[in-house]
């Protein structure tokens, strides 16, 4: 392991597109859905949205003309942010880390919705941490400090990870340490299709998977 | 189970004296090293304390006249709260618990110490709501209210679990459900060596260890 990385004591996630395929599994559920109500809708664009417009589905659905749901398929939508699928090795990963280090979720979604998404996928976390505790999104300093501040660390005893560079660089300005790991199925970083990547050195610690994170980082 | 409670869907749990024994492991840790130390402190005593109090050890020891202590004694001592056993049913009866419902610690301490006796335990939290998310202690309203705020659920469908009269009573009186749970070796609810008993009927579930609440709540 990387010697100046011997203090971290927690490893925080971003979660959509680092630890869960949420691209994937929404236009899962949309295809087999839209099929059965006969919607014609590009639902590779439907997804391509920022981290907060995500959350926000009915102005979505407003958006995409797709009318007339039931009650039931309302909240059927509502949910589908608690039915992301993680990475095949994230649950693995997640293990191993949890062996040696604190691990907990850094997204901008809340409590209630990383606790759903975590019972769904088996996500280990020790602790969640969501935006509704500071009432910041990230990049929001406040956001990325929160962690240290809620757990009783220093900035630099908490890692960082992400598939998105930029989140990387703002956590890093916030004197976190970071780890990267490469999702190249995950294009919310950049424009349709083109996943972030990054070379050795970049960040504290350059991965592939989460696995291979916990590897470089001795759990 | 008690058709009233089919609405539950989160448990949270004091954890001081109903999911851990912190009297048993304080006095434990503080006899052997006193004796060590050739120290002669009534540790029964010491502990006998309420849940604000035990967080603030550097006061106690000044009022014992504890002196002397080397910096590592120091921090070994303050730590001694993030190494505290479960009791032998704790561990198992959240286990069957998290199958079904979301659990959490519904504590006066806070998410960094909550965090820290979880991984210290192997308590299988989903989700640590801790005092200092909401700035208030039990039993202010703000405290319990916390968790069904931040799960997003409905206050009767969150269930505080204690072996604290008072602590249910006051759950109650916010509209949360209230399961006991009979700790006869935990003073922490009256005076020193009387622990609190409820019979059938007085809180929504009466249960004698989180095993035994967990069968009830058909988990």
């Amino acid at each position: 392991m990387n010697p100046e990385l011997a203090n971290v004591k927690a490893c925080v996630f971003d979660t959509f597109g680092t630890v869960v395929d949420w691209r994937g599994s929404v236009i899962a559920e949309a295809t087999s859905w839209g099929k059965a109500k006969g919607f014609s809708i590009n639902w590779v664009e439907f997804t391509d949205l920022d981290d907060l417009d995500r959350m926000i589905l009915e102005d979505l659905l407003k958006e995409y003309k797709i009318e007339g749901l039931s009650e039931e398929e309302k909240v059927n939508w509502t949910h589908v942010w608690q039915r992301l699928k993680p990475w095949p090795d994230s649950v693995e990963g997640l293990g191993r880390l949890k062996k040696k280090y604190i691990i907990s979720p850094m997204s901008n979604g809340n409590v209630a919705l990383m606790t759903h998404l975590a019972k769904f996928g088996g996500l280990p976390w020790d602790v969640i941490l969501g935006s509704d505790l500071v009432r910041h999104y990230k990049p929001d300093r406040e956001m990325y400090l929160s962690a240290p501040h809620y757990l009783d660390l220093k900035p630099e005893e908490v890692m960082m990870c992400a598939a998105h560079v930029p989140d990387l660089q703002a956590a890093r300005s916030c004197g976190l340490r970071t780890g990267f790991i490469y999702r190249p199925n995950e294009y919310g970083g950049g424009p349709v299709g083109v996943p972030d990547k990054a070379k050795p050195g970049d960040f504290d610690v350059v991965s592939v998977s989460i696995v291979d994170l916990a590897h470089q980082m001795d759990a």
